[in-house]
């Protein structure tokens, strides 16, 4: 360890460990930061903030580093402030449905620690990211269609703030009106606004009941419509996921299954005791049945769910091994749940058109559209035109250009376009609590 | 119609008018405004933010005047904006789930209008608030143990600022990580950090089968220990209410009901199916039979449904009924779950220890408990003096001053205890985005 100009905790700034900060999850780029200091909790962050206020120093706050869009990345004068460390469940209350965590703590550890009381986290974006970097992007995933992301599931955070204040921001209850809505304003802001240094998060029960199933359909249009009519029936379905031919057929390739090489959705479906289990089955079944569905697989116990789901689950690894020596774009825009089809099979379409192979991948039952597109140096700007037409198309059926993994530095070409004046708004708000600018600087807005 | 300096839509300033806007709907008083705008849309009321912003005005936007925490009363020097006539449905996409209405709309018409595609919109608070007003307040009520209040129902605004200025906050999807969450920091603000000026909300589909049931307990702690099983179990329940025992006699004399005096819970159960609801319905006796249940009455026909819910929704004019010639003080604390017991228990108490004839009447799967209190001149500070033990008493179980009503000047000396150094943060944000304090200045935050 070395330490330079009187930093209040040890910073790390050997080469070989910050190059290990140059590159994120996509393969993107970045430069050395200044260096990594480690926190272990609110004492720390308080010490660096001051610290950094001082000296001017912008920092970069992360946690298990699972961003897709560039909010980790240095430009060279940041200190990467890791909270992976503070990693402690200060409590679990199953009286109350929450849980209270440091924000290293990783969304895997946390089920671990509640399934012992029955109950779970439900938050999954598929990487083990931690609580804090997801509370940072406001993080969903496949189970937000019945319990909804980072937000809806955050009940307080406590965070530091550039001025070297930290401050409580909500109260561990459902529902209050008091005040404004920090907490949901730190939210998404992804470590611009504030540094998040404890968590209240609600729990959910495991459900008693639950049936899992993979649908093949004739088409993407098919496959929606049966989702869109389990929604319109308010059916339990906790998870709801569209996954295109290609996939399917990448998946077979992978895993030596014999699948129908068409759409299809895997479902997951709750219930409070067997009877209305079976009963809101029978329903999906005729939904899927009524929209040409070509083979219902039903999964009912836990190891026949699990072998089910991994097909799903392995899915970037199939599409991986389809495609070796490639690195992978992954698009994010969500769109008005009727907007889904025609958002899918642009997808497509563009991909067509650029020469990629586009395989698509959404949580349909919130309009998020996945589309997964292998590229070499040699087709890079043909995936970065595909990703650019693919967020427009988005935006012109009123959609957004990330629904759950943040406008980083990647997306923030579109803000204006999505946000209009607003983005004024947002720059004022950033100003009044960051007026120096120290809070990962350039993500999100320009500084 | 008189107009002064030059105003840019016509101004009301006859007394008589002016008049009915310095009392609320609790018999709180305020002063004269100094007149009274009424605007139809985004057009007017830019132009009088723009006139307030060259004149110094201060601006009250208002909706259907529902408010209960003083939002809405005057200091003297304010131009009330009423939006009631802001009331256009400008559309309704039943494929996307959403409406998109004028801030005058009410519920009730909304309600009506999406009624037609099989469609509800589902935050009740019980007043037939207009949308704008209970965005503002972060308005909830019965139905959010299921489907949240209004920041979890609003997907997106239109907002004026206090410069002058309009955005759009939010796009209608369902997820997005794009940009800080402006939509959320609106929803609560009371008009004091922009008006809104149109709501994208989201609907959700009348259940195909819903059932309600009342059941009477011995004791409070075992009708809680019954609905926290229920959450516990994920029953879908959508409404979940507690009430006192108090209150049922108030009911039986009201209504020329013969109910066990005792606590009840008044609960609706949604299903997709005939044979899930019957599953469900199963699951909830057998909760209720182990905690001691005495009486469960079951409705399962919308008339029958209406019937009981009749005793749930006039229990206010019952209360009123009991108590001629008083005026009624309405607590709004939530706690975490696990401590409504404790806090039913102690608005009883406190209300016998300052001679008030306390109700209690609770959102208990969402830990937000009312307690109805009748008072007199002469018992006016008794009540004020039971309303700050009860605040305090939610406050140091970690609870919340206000789970619905808002802040508005009433609660605005809780604010501190409740949020600590976060105040500041919310003055930061207040000064940032109205310097001058045009915008419903003294309500949450000090000017």
């Amino acid at each position: 360890m070395t330490t330079f100009d009187g930093p209040p905790i040890d910073i790390d700034t050997r080469p070989s460990v910050l190059d290990q900060f140059t590159v994120d999850e996509t393969g993107r780029l970045g430069r050395r930061p200044r260096g990594v200091a480690y926190a272990a909790g609110l004492d720390d962050v308080l010490a660096v903030v001051g610290w950094a206020r001082d000296t001017r120093t912008p920092l970069i706050a992360r946690g298990a580093g699972t961003s897709l869009e560039g909010h980790l990345l240095a430009r060279g004068d940041e200190l990467v402030l890791d909270l992976s460390q503070a990693d402690s469940i200060i409590g679990i209350s199953p009286g109350d449905f929450t849980a209270t965590v440091q924000p290293g703590v990783t969304r895997t550890r946390l089920n671990a620690a509640a399934a012992e009381f029955g109950l779970q986290f439900t938050v999954d974006p598929g990487a083990d990211a931690s609580l804090g970097g997801m509370a940072a992007t406001n993080a969903s995933g496949t189970t937000s269609v019945r319990y909804g992301g980072m937000r809806a599931n955050t009940l307080a955070l406590q965070a530091v703030f550039a001025d070297g204040t930290h401050a409580r921001l909500g109260r561990a209850v459902r529902k209050s009106s008091s005040g404004y809505a920090l907490k949901d304003l730190l939210i998404g802001s992804a470590g611009t606004l504030g540094i998040i240094t404890e968590l209240t998060v609600r729990l959910h029960p495991i459900p008693e009941w639950l049936r899992s199933l993979r649908v093949s359909f004739p088409t993407v249009d098919a496959a929606v419509a049966s989702a869109v009519e389990m929604l319109g029936l308010a059916l339990p379905v906790s998870r709801l996921e569209l996954v295109d031919a290609g996939s399917m057929a990448a998946v077979n390739a992978y895993r030596g299954t014999a699948y129908a090489e068409s759409p299809a959705l895997f479902i997951d479906l709750e219930a409070a005791s067997a009877a209305a289990a079976s009963a809101d089955e029978a329903e999906i079944q005729r939904i899927c049945g009524a929209h040409g569905a070509m083979d219902v697989a039903w999964a009912r116990t836990h190891t026949d769910r699990h072998a089910l789901w991994e097909d799903r689950h392995t899915l970037f690894f199939a599409l991986k091994a389809r495609s070796p020596g490639h690195r992978f774009l992954v698009t994010d825009t969500a769109v008005p749940i009727s907007r889904i089809p025609d958002a899918v099979a642009a997808a497509t379409r563009l991909a067509a058109e650029f020469g990629l192979d586009a395989s698509v991948a959404g949580h349909v039952g919130d309009g998020n559209v996945h589309a997964v597109v292998p590229y070499t140096d040699a087709t890079y700007e043909a995936a970065q035109d595909f990703s650019d037409r693919v967020v427009r198309h988005a935006l012109a059926a009123g959609g957004t250009a990330t629904g759950e993994h943040g406008i980083g530095l990647a997306k923030k070409r579109y803000l204006p376009e999505e946000h209009g004046a607003a983005v004024d708004v947002m720059a004022a708000v950033k100003h009044a609590l960051d007026p120096l600018g120290l809070l990962n600087p350039g993500k999100i807005l320009d500084d």
